[in-house]
């Protein structure tokens, strides 16, 4: 388990987005090297910095998908699992499947929970995407600027457009060192909040469903499955108020559920070694999802707010 | 969160299967009331006994799916953020966005583990399936004689055909006894089997997804997204090698997890408040299954190895 490389990098190393952070002799996109395909094609309407970000939010929203689809899958074989045991005629058998079904079909509530806060932090990402989008005009003013001057010192280095340009590109630095800013500051509170969201998310459902599936065991030790010889009649089945007690226990560990504490602070989990949430997490911790996160400075609130490229973003988002 | 009823059963009651099991005058399956729809017509090839769980078995392989697609898009996920993060020229950003893809893609890994012991405990209760498949043609044949007698008396009370028929309707009688007790130890100890192996499969994946979604959230704090103004430097990125030591972290985790103790006994869970699994469970604990489960006498043998109807099972496994 988990004995890959201590990273999952592939080996070609694409050069794309250096040309244009680095490089001021070409704003060309590197060719697409991926054929013709729709979403290939998709793809390259995007610009080149936010390309990679596109394609990894339709990937994640494939994986909400899937786990909605888990969850719809689930809860369906609660009820026919019930449903089946009951056409067994089989008292004990009926009691347990039932029971066992409500406790699946919690499961895939959770699951379904659990969707939903993937697509939050999905939506996250997304504004990361349209940061990098609003910053790729910038970057491409700026070095479209540069190139002209590069030209002209080439062929008529005396002439009076020189000055001009020379100053246009002053300017253009400026707008690009503000949008550069904004893109960093954008990219690393948004990254650190979607991850945090789902990774706290991952706890929840697994803490949840470690609840239910214990519970789960529970009930199925209530059914006695010691054969029978032809002719035998089985003992009467009298588990059925404690299978009951069982639902109650489990519906009761749920509610007092909390998230526990620290998993958002940088001490506490430094040894690997976690406390595990129970009852003895206080009442009054409330769940939070990004406390370190500020409320938006001049600086990353200009790139949330204005400009065109934002709203040209907003537009793609409605799309995606 | 679970305020539902403490069953799940909708409340249109289904009589199908006590047509079979109590009446005997009539061996005909109720009428289809679900239309014609590709899935009811399949559904009502299988005899009416093993219709229900021939449904779930096969919503049971979407779920399945569902969970194998969420782990391929994981991972494919932790490979785009990777990438994503290298191109940003960030070494923070490309550094832990690279090692939070190692924590997603290990996670992937573990929701393709679940899947697979979904798809195994699938396959448990496919044996009951096969097993209700059987016992079928033995009511069948039984209740066909005792039609036939009913018949008989009603129009030729003094035929001598009936003291034939009965001593028939004797043997019919003993062996259906013996498919009844055959069908009541497969059902209830492979229905108990399948969902101990799915419940301890749930703990598996949450306890394994806990491990690493808490170091995937301390990959996140070695990222600073203090806002820096334009013109201003980040200070150097210089947690690589804690970044290393999570990742290494995450991997001792995983490979010191052990099944908590007592999942499968009936003792020390009765109060709901479970044990942690952790570096204080001893590693000699084996996973262990179904320890309860016999390893089948001669009446769930008889089930599981012969007979035609249980051949025609096999043959239905394959296609379903």
């Amino acid at each position: 388990m988990m004995n890959r490389a201590l990273s999952i990098r592939s080996s070609n190393r694409s050069s794309g987005a250096s040309t244009h952070s680095h490089g001021s002799s070409s704003t060309h996109a590197a060719p697409s090297r991926r054929g013709f395909s729709l979403s290939s094609l998709r793809g390259t309407i995007q610009p080149e910095l936010s390309k990679r970000l596109f394609r990894l939010i339709k990937s994640a929203n494939n994986l909400v998908s899937a786990h909605e689809t888990a969850a719809k899958e689930r809860i369906s074989i609660a009820t026919q699992l019930s449903e089946w045991g009951e056409q067994t005629n089989d008292e004990a058998i009926s009691d347990v499947s039932d029971k066992v079904g409500v406790i699946l079909s919690e499961m895939g509530e959770q699951e379904d929970t659990y969707a939903h806060a993937l697509d939050d932090s999905r939506g996250t990402l997304k504004t990361i995407r349209n940061t990098e989008k609003s910053v790729q005009p910038s970057r491409d003013g700026r070095n479209k600027i540069a190139d002209e001057i590069a030209k002209i010192k080439a062929k008529e280095p005396e002439s009076t457009k020189l000055v001009v340009l020379e100053q246009e590109l002053v300017r253009a630095e400026a707008e690009n060192l503000v949008a550069e800013a904004q893109l960093t500051n954008i990219t690393r509170q948004k990254l650190k909040e979607a991850y945090q969201a789902e990774f706290i998310a991952t706890v929840e459902r697994a803490e949840k469903q470690i609840i239910l599936a214990r519970h789960g065991l529970r009930l199925l030790q209530l059914l006695d499955d010691t054969p029978v010889v032809p002719g035998n009649a089985r003992p009467r089945y009298e588990n059925a108020s404690q299978a009951r007690q069982i639902l109650n226990d489990a519906e009761d560990d749920l509610k007092d559920w909390r998230l526990p504490d620290g998993l958002l602070s940088t001490e506490g989990s430094e040894d690997g070694n976690f406390t595990t949430a129970g009852q003895s997490t206080p009442r009054q911790t409330q769940r939070q999802r990004s406390p370190k996160s500020p409320d938006g400075g001049s600086v990353t609130g200009g790139a949330q707010n204005g400009g065109g490229g934002v709203a040209e973003g907003k537009a793609a988002e409605i799309g995606a």
